[in-house]
């Protein structure tokens, strides 16, 4: 049994987004870009303000997300303006090559030694389980009938940018999983460090330490 | 620990469904229904014969499913004309009232004693934690780190009737998870017999001894 | 040239939707339905006042509008779990039938004789100009090239309960098109008659007379 | 009144699309990208063979239409994985500025000189009552009216590739409108020089000659 962290790592962008999204948002109105250095975020602002979202969609970003998967199918809920790969459970066989005969799991935060021991004895008989199910012939996509829902998976979504905001605003929340608030965070600042006028007022809300 | 089979029952429908669609689909040619006893019946024929499936989402309906849960993950998959609530694991707690302290689970199809020792010895290792957790004051939204991927769950699923066609081209195809084919068809057979001039190709398709 | 006034029909509608409703969405919780008459229509209140809108899209209704066609445009830029069929201006050739040789059309509000004249005038030629390109030999689908924005266009509509609240959101709105409020606070009514517990809020909002 | 040819152009694509594509598809299977110039080619084969389109949206492009605004509706009537901004007939008004006081239309293909005549006295008309209108006091959005549906639009639309192969497959068909069929191979030719693997066998179907 491997035991990780949660991560998230970028994997691609549109190129000069926001200059792409006042470009086409001036297609509406068919108004000329203004000069000045803060023009195009000025024309963002304005666009945000007036809930005129629609034009955010012309921007997109991939991320990869390394998680738990039970918190991961709070990820794939999303319907609109967003796509999914996932690590496959019916195709991944965890008892051989690099996954080297052991499960890799997300360990939750807990608080007291008891649901430590309870969590690690669960999760040990749930692989111990698996192995000896493939062992006596169980295809993977039978056998993961046994794997808790802690294991680890790979997830990657690409999304267009009013979708990343309507994600975050879900996903970041107070009332979400608190496994699936640690990796939201993670995802809204790789993205606000890209195009902070698109993702400036998501930070400020979600992450004000920053 | 409870062991359950999966089931699928109808909530709702669209009423007359096929007589909506076929209005419906008149209002681009402007025509008049024809008269004669299988009339919408030949109009559906003939409008699914020309992909022209768009006229079909005018009508939906809503099926309750208990199956397992790992295998509802490719369910809430789709996501266009289709809508979901589904149990969950976050605040139904499974260590009082009406769950009695045990998990429900859906047994998979296994061939061997082997299999099936090692997987029941996996699922009461794994309900065993759980109320460990519980007990050591875990919420249920941490104890369920340790829930074995075959817990049961409850899904209803809403549907037009294009996106239960679609739904039944992945989920009832030979490649999909075997107790996924096993719903599919379930749901399949039930709307079948409620809208034969809609479903009546798919039922041919895959479910052929009926 | 015929011209006509907006007009919204019901086509069809979940039966006993807000039971529906309740049902799906007492699902999540496992919760049982409470007792008293109006236990349905606090838990409607209870889930919108939470946000938790997704399950508003298990019950859905199908409206029928008689529309200018310029302004029905924005009626299809919705997306997300609403569904058209909309008479066609390619296969309706206007020059015979019902249809008389004649266009039909929606004249827009104006406020003096000149606006009057000038449409007037215009939409006769556009009317004269469709009739002889078909004399000439052109199809309906290169003829509608001179139709005008206010020719008359039925349009069916169907969506859920979701996607009516985010429709009339947008539509009923001051900065909507006046044309588009008009058909679009019809819809309202209709929907809001059948359904109170749900589009209450939405009338109370866009119809404060009512 | 200025008559245009329609045209199509890239605004922006996602940077070395199959190999994200590559990457992302390998995520479900976790497997490892293979040695070979032509490996990513050959996994983009094997994925659209397999019908495992999902990859596909991983990667998007935006493309810019100038073309006949009632052609375009049948652009926006898609609904998944696309979004789009379009020129306002109701915030552009056509009387003045950079637009002269003329309106700017795209001519059908027309075959006799009759057919011509009488699409241009209605558009010269329709322009004519247009221009009064504006004079007398309407507001764009109610002199639009009278616009004849052939006036020229220009829209920005961003898919994913799975959404633009779409497209392809119903905008390049011999039944869809022939303006139509005209800018969706202008904007198929653009993005098979792009991504050659994702977009050629849509090429070799709709544009056999190039």
């Amino acid at each position: 049994m491997k035991i990780i962290e949660p991560s998230v790592e970028l994997w691609a962008i549109t190129p000069n987004a926001e200059q792409l999204i006042e470009r086409a948002g001036r297609v509406a109105w068919q108004s000329e870009p203004k000069e000045g250095a803060d023009a195009t975020e000025k024309f963002i602002r304005m666009i945000m303000g007036k809930n005129h979202g629609s034009v955010l969609e012309h921007a997109s970003a991939t991320l990869s997300f390394i998680m738990d998967r039970g918190v991961s199918h709070e990820t794939v809920r999303h319907r609109v303006g967003i796509s999914f790969t996932q690590e496959s459970t019916r195709y991944v066989s965890y008892d051989k090559g690099k996954h080297g005969s052991q499960i890799t799991v997300v360990r939750p935060p807990m608080t007291n030694v008891e649901e430590v021991d309870a969590w690690d004895e669960g999760v040990k008989a749930a692989e111990e389980s698996y192995m000896r199910m493939i062992a006596a012939g169980s295809k993977p996509q039978i056998a993961r009938s046994v794997l808790p829902t802690c294991t680890k998976t790979q997830i990657v979504v690409s999304a267009n940018f009013r979708a990343w905001i309507h994600f975050f605003g879900l996903r970041c929340a107070p009332d979400a999983h608190p496994q699936m608030q640690q990796v939201a965070k993670m995802a809204l600042k790789i993205l606000w460090k890209e195009c902070p006028a698109v993702f400036g007022p998501a930070l400020a809300k979600w992450c004000p330490e920053e």
